[in-house]
């Protein structure tokens, strides 16, 4: 998964060391509160992240650690948009060169912030190519780094570090953390930066690979034709072995949330919080709503992102009146 | 301008106190960093406010200052929507009665959040009846406290009780603060909290009274028949003295806002901040978009609401695309 043949494990430890990174690099993302159906609850503005996602701290976890040598040479990271643009801003502020592989059909939002951060986008066929063969190509051919968006250990103790933000927000370490879940980079990160937490992750409906490999025990993956859904974001086919091994021991289920769940979400956040969520952002919020989810007074709703395209945002809010 | 004939004057030690209890009750809301035009600066997202706006702010120092026997008789209050919700939050939190003025053409979110938090809403025609007559008449029958939305020392310094938040999370005082300015209530507050910051306040184009109150060095109003503005929280037709003794002291010049520039500000801020403004709570942002602003690394932009019925956003963000 990374240009290395073998990977050390995320640990606690890892997560401690972002955090500290993280922050004498941004403030914490605001925790807010939130009352669904009666239940006062919180949730985790990722959003409002420089780039509108959690993905800048597991990218400049990895990129700040790497060598003067390795930084010469560049990284390479394959990614929908959001891991690309967290890539993208950590590069630009470290002075590497990036070169992002993207789906051609990711929101032209997303193709277009993470050129405007100074990385060179490499577009693929999201139907026909594999995403994966032409990162490894194109890092072997750069010598460069490849910055998997969630099988790398620092990527994934880069995330963790919103868990302990949420912690030191709070006083004390939440009950419960429902995380929007694609390929399982944050879910895991959050299961080590947050020990006593229940960790719920949330798949669209169709991609819910995660929530069937945790009730088998072994790695699943989509089927082979599985349902289009508006969370570009959370489109992964199976979650990885680096992930996986946190995720079982740590997690009971995983919750899946409808696409008509999830514009409820986009609607609720957009009228009750004032935020801004693209759909990928809003499943953990949908499965919370939607009364899929236990709530309580500790528990954090994580708001993954919100990079939308400006029209797709427009009909799904135009729907709320 | 209140019950009472006379009035003390809003002080420092007020903003104080205000912000104490502001402490108290809720977290700060939170200080972003934002880049315009290469500057880096901040904005105040007091639209992430529980009731979407600063308003909470003096509605609270004003209810909670109640004497029991003025709790017993409740409140009337006089809004387009935003104070409305900040007295009616207060109140329900506190027990009081609730009776709010309010247009009949007031953005229809605004009206039903208003009733939702159990406020009696009584309309009136903002063209042909005298909304501050209304409420006058209105306590007087209820022997209720009117609680204005600007004029108010109580108002003044609970929305005042923002700027000593900037400061705190600034780590210093600001060097300068752009604020939507209606009446006057936020702008007079921050002037006070903030005695060594530029204040600044923003108006709709057309509706710029304060601005030239501040020229003319006496109270000025709109004309008689002033342009139409999507701003309806700013729709004031003259700040009142017990605002302008505070701003002729500290405010310079103001600035004042086009349409155009106030959908634009809303769409930078949908895009790149990911925070959903109202028009009104756009108003500053517009300004500094602009370059009509002055901006540096201590300028802080407030943004002051975002309580926006779902279509006339879908619209105004559809434009962006």
């Amino acid at each position: 998964m990374t240009d290395s043949g073998e990977q050390r494990a995320p640990t606690r430890e890892g997560v401690l060391r972002a955090a500290e990174k993280m922050a004498a690099l941004l403030p914490p993302s605001p925790l807010l509160p939130v009352e669904i159906g009666g239940v006062r609850a919180w949730v985790k503005a990722e959003c409002l992240q420089p780039v509108g996602a959690f993905k800048i701290r597991g990218a400049w976890h990895r990129l700040s650690d790497l060598s003067p040598e390795e930084s010469a040479r560049g990284v390479v990271a394959v990614s929908s948009g959001n891991h690309a643009q967290g890539v993208a801003w950590a590069a630009r502020r470290l002075g590497i060169r990036a070169d992002i592989v993207m789906p051609a059909d990711a929101p032209r939002v997303k193709l277009e912030r993470t050129r405007t951060l100074g990385a060179n986008v490499v577009l693929y066929d999201r139907m026909t190519q594999d995403r994966e063969a032409i990162g490894r190509a194109l890092a072997k051919e750069k010598q460069a780094t490849l910055v998997h968006a969630f099988a790398d250990p620092w990527v994934i103790e880069g995330q963790g570090s919103a868990g302990l933000e949420i912690a030191a927000q709070l006083g004390r370490e939440p009950s419960r953390i429902l995380a929007c879940c694609g390929g399982g980079g944050l879910t895991a990160g959050l299961a080590l930066a947050c020990p006593e937490a229940e960790i719920v992750p949330v798949e669209p409906e169709g991609w819910d690979d995660v929530a069937r490999s945790l009730a088998a025990g072994t790695i699943q993956s989509v089927g082979s034709a599985p349902p289009p859904t508006a969370c570009d974001a959370l489109q992964t086919f199976a979650t990885q072995p680096i992930n996986f091994a946190v995720l079982k021991e740590r997690c009971r289920f995983g919750l899946s949330a409808t696409e008509a769940e999830v514009r409820e979400a986009q609607r609720f956040a957009f009228s009750q919080l004032r935020l801004v969520l693209e759909p990928g952002g809003a499943a953990a919020l949908a499965a919370a709503l939607a009364g899929k989810a236990q709530l309580d007074e500790g528990t954090v709703i994580m708001l993954t992102g919100g990079n939308v395209d400006p029209r797709a945002f427009a009909q799904v809010v135009w729907q709320a009146a």
